[in-house]
């Protein structure tokens, strides 16, 4: 039995777009909506095969919908969430991308107030590129991917529920928790990273970059996303990131010292216990 | 024509196996000569068939060798390059694959002093992985990747000409520089993305890594590399490192405190100008 019948897709880019075309490959539901801002993404959408259908205004695209997806940047989450809630039929569910929850879920929630006629659950699928648009999007960026699911005092379990099977159905790897603990986590393994490269390719001179090889091009990649977007989750996480930034300080900090006094066996020390971890994380193999 | 017939190649790892390997597809020259520190490495570089012969005993791998290549761990190379030079034939030409170049051609140079009989040219080829060891050795690891070949006024041009073509013949792209201005270079794409990725890794707590999906994975990939070796680039080239750790501080540091104070377009500069630098930088597509 599909989970969901119609789902409108709102903002296809690359991540709506992937999962409009997951859900149309594992036949996940009888039809999915598109709804874009731009026509020149609707006409890429269409011609990917992203979506079975396609419209510029939220009210036609989630008139019938029993799921509509917020797909959209961090940004313009809140003001599409409420717009769609204005038109969506009763019973329906909504669920959102965002990089950042906390600030995301508390302005839904809050606009939602004692409405329970939609029921709205926070979701970060984390997969993506630096690349952006719905030309690379494809079906399997889901694959094997974490997800985060969030829960706060007033989510409805049975659209929790629903939520999390549904990207489960995706190939995703669905983790439950509160938008505050999701945003401390991700500052740490996404934000700073992201945060780190984009000062790592900030810093180095253009001409330098011509030896550049392998470590330089793993480090930086990050560093290619969207400016608009990265800046939007960052502010909206901002004390979160500065919490984790004081983290990553303090070992570089180490690191740096016990070189500039030439102490070899500690900075083997902060090298070793670095490696360790690292060497723990096995992230699923390259799609 | 062969540019060597008889080539040793002292420390048969990752690069050194991928040098023998790459020698020998190409046919560069009439017999790759591995000589080993231990008996297992022995065993599974002929196995691998990175070497045509294989010895532990620096005396006799280097006897016939017209070319040397010292491709050890950087502490290691100005030792080995002297155990080399007592045993090398007359007309011999001996380089490195050290990720630092100052501390080692001042070292190697001073130890020929005004013996001339054989010619020692610095290189650096810049390609390698995080993993380490013959084992992941193979013949296509230098193509299309950076090296640098070091030129100081004691350099014979006639030894760095063969050199250079011996590098572009196994595919890699040769740049000639200083020593001084190889180290400077290398802290900014190299040394110090490594010491990021260290510190990023180093400061995650263990816990959070069950969520962190690609980002993650490339920003800290290098901090998988060997403690050990790296403690010994990272120290041979401090006051480089120092140096370049300042530029990224800089950046860093202006993009947290743009963030800190909620100033969205001095953020989205940043991250632009990063952006617009990444951008163009394209690495030989991943083999």
């Amino acid at each position: 039995m599909k989970l969901f019948n119609k789902i409108a897709i709102i903002g296809v880019g690359l991540i709506g777009g992937s999962i409009g075309l997951a859900i149309k490959k594992r036949r996940l539901a009888g039809e999915v909506i598109g709804v874009f801002r731009r026509a020149s993404t609707l006409k890429k959408a269409l011609k990917r095969k992203a979506v079975d259908k396609a419209t510029m205004s939220i009210e036609e695209g989630v008139a019938e919908a029993d799921l509509i997806i917020v797909a959209a940047p961090v940004s313009s989450i809140p003001r599409l969430a409420a717009e769609a809630v204005k038109y969506a039929k009763e019973g329906a569910v909504m669920t959102d991308v965002g990089s950042t929850k906390a600030w995301i879920v508390c302005a839904v929630e809050e606009m939602l107030g004692d409405y329970t006629a939609v029921s709205f659950v926070g979701s970060h699928p984390m997969a993506g590129s630096e690349r952006a648009g719905v030309e690379f999007a494809w079906g399997n960026l889901l694959k094997d991917a974490p997800c985060i699911v969030t829960k706060t005092p007033r989510t409805d379990m049975r659209a929790l529920n629903r939520i999390v099977k549904f990207w489960r159905n995706l190939g995703a790897k669905v983790k439950v928790m509160s938008p505050a603990r999701h945003d401390k986590s991700v500052a740490l393994i996404s934000h700073l990273p992201h945060i780190v490269a984009f000062s790592l390719a900030g810093a180095v001179p253009e001409k330098e970059m011509a030896c550049a090889a392998e470590g330089f091009r793993d480090t930086t990649r990050v560093a290619s996303s969207d400016p608009d977007l990265w800046s939007d989750i960052f502010l909206t996480n901002r004390k979160e990131i500065i919490s984790a930034a004081r983290m990553f300080d303090k070992y570089y900090r180490d690191l740096i010292r016990a070189l500039s006094a030439g102490r070899r066996s500690e900075t083997v020390r902060l090298l070793k216990r670095a490696k360790a971890k690292r060497d723990k994380f096995t992230y699923p193999p390259s799609h």
